[in-house]
């Protein structure tokens, strides 16, 4: 059985373990306030291009997702999300768990447009009512969003606006984020995301890692004891060192948007094989994601062998799954995989 | 200025006037265990045709409602509301405050269906990563629903079996209830509700009381320690008696549904003033609540003389609007609108 | 049976009543937004002395505790009270339900100093590992306190230099305001309140009212949205001009202080007579609540016609218990105890 | 620098980086839904001697606390602990982020006694106000507490007969468990936890792993939908086989106990360096964690080469200081350290 229902079915990258190897019987002082989260923090503003962004890392994407929100929303407040975003689906209600409501905007291509996110305030702030209603604050956007599609600058410098418009933080969920960096057609640094939005996130634990996330905090007023709240939401990590390793180490020359490109590479390159096959997609992604549309006897014939997840019905007879590749995805792997969908 | 835009624009009844001033000066002990309010328990008891009910009195609906809820669910489960629900649009994030998200369903009609229920019940559970998803485990009606129209016996009937196909508590936000009751299509009772529902609440700040709500607990399991969570909520009164004596009045030889069914009658009269001249309707409500839908100059007009509520949109030209009566709405009240409606 | 075992066994006084009977037919927009409430508003800001502070009205204690400090406290922060502070002990959690910590600080008078807050501060801010505890953020007094003693005015302008060199906003509970500003021994007035605190309110529950309390906000930051989160919370009244009408009542030409007199009167009549017959006392209070020594056969003679709170035990024979007074408390009720007192 | 200030400044046994390294690049499903996690369950069980209670693997105590906790209780309910357990003091308020109160109760010892759980559920149940208090539903112990003590059998059988007696579930904090199972003193096994408490932890971070607790539920209530829970409190780790793995290796042949006992030999090897020198000791421990009382001298002398905390102050011119070891700790270290001490 080969996996290819997600992202983050093996461990990290071998240049991880060793260097863990050789710290692990180094004393450093606990939660994040060593020298080498100290160093993987210089590589992350680098990145960014600004010295004056706070980086903290966090062990996963859930305790990033509620901290950043419990640390920006005053109680009243909620978070726009497209219908199908991680926090408006798939976090078991960690974010209502902090009291906050996320505002669900329908959304057929699985991404917030900055017309949607006006026409939402408009209508909240021209309501007689809004005081009787939750708040809008902040937005979420994920980048690549769920579906494996991405943002451009164009847009996301409209959404930009429309946050400034509205009074609204701006959220980036970057779990993925090595992924949309490494697309053929994507457009959007990590200087970009550090110049448009308050708070953004460099996930790991799908990018190389064995688990972790780096999030930049760009807008002052966020700063401002982001430790307590840390470890209130239960993100932060006694040996914080293992967190700042793991960025230090991906973080080097290039290496996590090279890993995430060769995951690209192999990703498409599965596309092109359901494409030749003649299968639709749910959406068209260019990146580690991808969701062809296959009939009952396609999923059986593949579930055999290898583990995809079913994503949704879209008619009668066809569904959506979606397969995706990582950093450790192999050419064999895909050769096997390519070699089954031809025999379809 | 004659206002119409809700039901709570008066005080009470004058018999629960009287009936203040003439306890006024009697000493009772608080938060509601006084003999006023045994009092008014047994005649709720009496209406539900069952002892084994608990009954509490609460301040109000948002008081109610997060009570409710946050007594019933595990912190991982959610509740299932219509998008237009009372829970799910208007009470700021309460429900949300207490750490449960609100799973809203689309809506045309402002009410859920059994299959609609049915639906999302066997998407959560047939989903391989539903652990990852706020679990199901109590659906919220409104009845009558935010739009003014009920639920048919038959309806509520099915929703019933729905959640027990699928392990759903059954709450039933009585807010209106009186003007419910009072509907001449109406076919559910106090003794349906007890019957059918896990909890459901008998409304008096929107029926003739100055503020207060009857919530009755029907399941065994809600009934334990649920005075603690009403203090906790911030629902309980120190002069619990005030809201003993005002149902305890309010229900006295059927005086609740015979201050509704004016109210109704009224809101029927208004109804068809604006039928004769025309105009459509948002929805065929037979109960207080009307929304027909005017165009700007008409709008215009009648705001001159009168409150309303602005509903929703429905063309470029055309607004639903809200015309409420209550209680209090007096026969010169509805008069005066008529006539204005005719010369529109 | 007459009942002393606190100050909300009755309804309101006469006038209030006679106000709503007045009002009851007049319609008025909801949610405190008409023009009683701002008259009421006006009337709270000339005995503050102070134009610029804003005046809310919330239904009970509980909600405008849990409203004030959800609005004021960020998610790691918590609130510094007396351990027998009502937040510390009497709201069944309401507090912890926003999230917040009640930091408790053991107090022998039942009221804190500024020394102790400073200590405490210190210890957290000195402490390397304060990143991992809650941290204090705000002060919670009440006055009078919960077993009726009085903070002095320096004692008051101490804390408030305390608060501002540790950053802490400053809270007063007047839940029982009336019956301080009545004591003869009373040295602070509303005005020095709105000069020192931040936040505090004036209670309407136990000082004449049939229910609520008016939140006085004087800083800035407490300002914004405070109204949707009183409905969040709970404390919004749909006949909001409920509210602010009993205000209105209370506060003309200086009633407000002048029932409150009354009931200090009488407790303090209620002291003498104990005093007399050689009584000792928990604590020395100049207000409404009295904390006589008793041993088991006085407790259990009165007992037998009257309802008191038993305190706390003193020793193996002897309890503290509480006798209140009220504005509803009449000569004739406090005569007849004394007889009774003095025949123990 | 040497440090001896926590157990958890280095990385973990290096048998668990050679599993990691070995199973790097195997492929398992998510979520701890895997083999590897199984056969650590396994090795739990069979330490429990019970086959009945489920296993979780959670990323640390700090989840650990707050998702048993918010599993455990209902919302008005609260959880007794010393003043100085960790739950108490030191988790920023994860707790109250549940909304639920931690009723701390003073401890000279820093543990419970059942004598105390008895007289503070005695005093609650009794108290006519218990409704407007929170409501003591569950007890929380740490073993080793946060001191370095240990309970004897007989009085964790004493506390759980105490919870029997006031329906209290007993949850034992075994963050450090492993250096109270090889303590010279402890008559606590796994077993007895197994069959004396409702869910207890088996902790890894400060023990011999990267990072990890094992958390054992016992009771049949908790086990429904507890991976819903840990989801949502942000303790679910994607790549949840480097839990079970961990424990895999840890629990293996006894090498838990093993790198503990060697652990608690070098503490007592440090806490006779100190008494041969004179010094008194806060509170005699057997587990890897030693509180000498130092001089202002002895301090600063031994800070120039060694990190330890500093505790709490004994008098003007004494701190108790805390030195702790962990199974990382060398003899070499602690060679040096009792030379250094022997030099004060």
């Amino acid at each position: 059985m080969l996996r290819f229902e997600c992202d983050y079915t093996e461990g990290c990258i071998p240049e991880i373990l060793e260097a863990i190897s050789k710290e692990n019987h180094t004393q450093y002082p606990g939660y994040s306030t060593d020298a080498i989260c100290d160093r993987a923090r210089a590589k992350v503003k680098a990145l960014c291009g600004r010295q004056d962004v706070d980086v903290h890392f966090l062990t996963g994407g859930t305790q990033a997702n509620a901290t950043v929100i419990t640390a920006a929303l005053r109680p009243h407040q909620g978070i726009l999300a497209a219908q199908t975003g991680h926090i408006s689906c798939h976090e078991t209600g960690a974010i209502e768990a902090t009291g906050h409501k996320v505002l669900a905007l329908p959304s057929d291509t699985g991404r917030l447009s900055a017309s949607q996110i006006e026409a939402f305030c408009a209508a909240h702030w021209n309501d007689e009512t809004h005081e009787h209603q939750v708040q809008p604050a902040m937005v979420y956007l994920s980048h690549p969003a769920e579906n494996g599609t991405l943002y451009t600058l164009e847009e996301l410098t409209a959404i930009r606006a429309a946050c400034d418009r509205w009074n609204l933080l701006l959220f980036v969920d970057g779990a993925r984020l090595g992924y949309g960096l490494a697309a053929p057609v994507n457009d959007v640094s990590v200087a970009d995301l550090a110049r448009l939005t308050d708070v953004f996130y460099i996930g790991g634990t799908k990018v190389g890692a064995l688990f972790g996330e780096a999030v930049v905090l760009c807008h002052p007023a966020l700063k401002q004891d982001f430790r307590y709240l840390i470890k209130r939401q239960g993100g932060m990590l006694a040996k914080g060192w293992l967190l700042g390793l793991q960025f230090d180490v991906l973080l080097e020359d290039g290496r996590y948007v090279a890993i995430a490109r060769r995951a690209v590479e192999q990703a498409l390159r599965i596309r092109d094989a359901f494409r030749r096959k003649g299968c639709r997609f749910l959406i068209e992604s260019w990146t580690n994601q991808q969701f062809p549309i296959l009939d009952r006897e396609q999923m059986q014939k593949l579930a055999g062998n290898y583990a995809y997840s079913v994503w949704e019905p879209v008619d009668a007879d066809h569904t959506a799954v979606r397969f995706c590749t990582s950093w450790a995805t192999t050419d064999a792997q895909v050769d096997q995989l390519i070699r089954d969908i031809e025999s379809l």
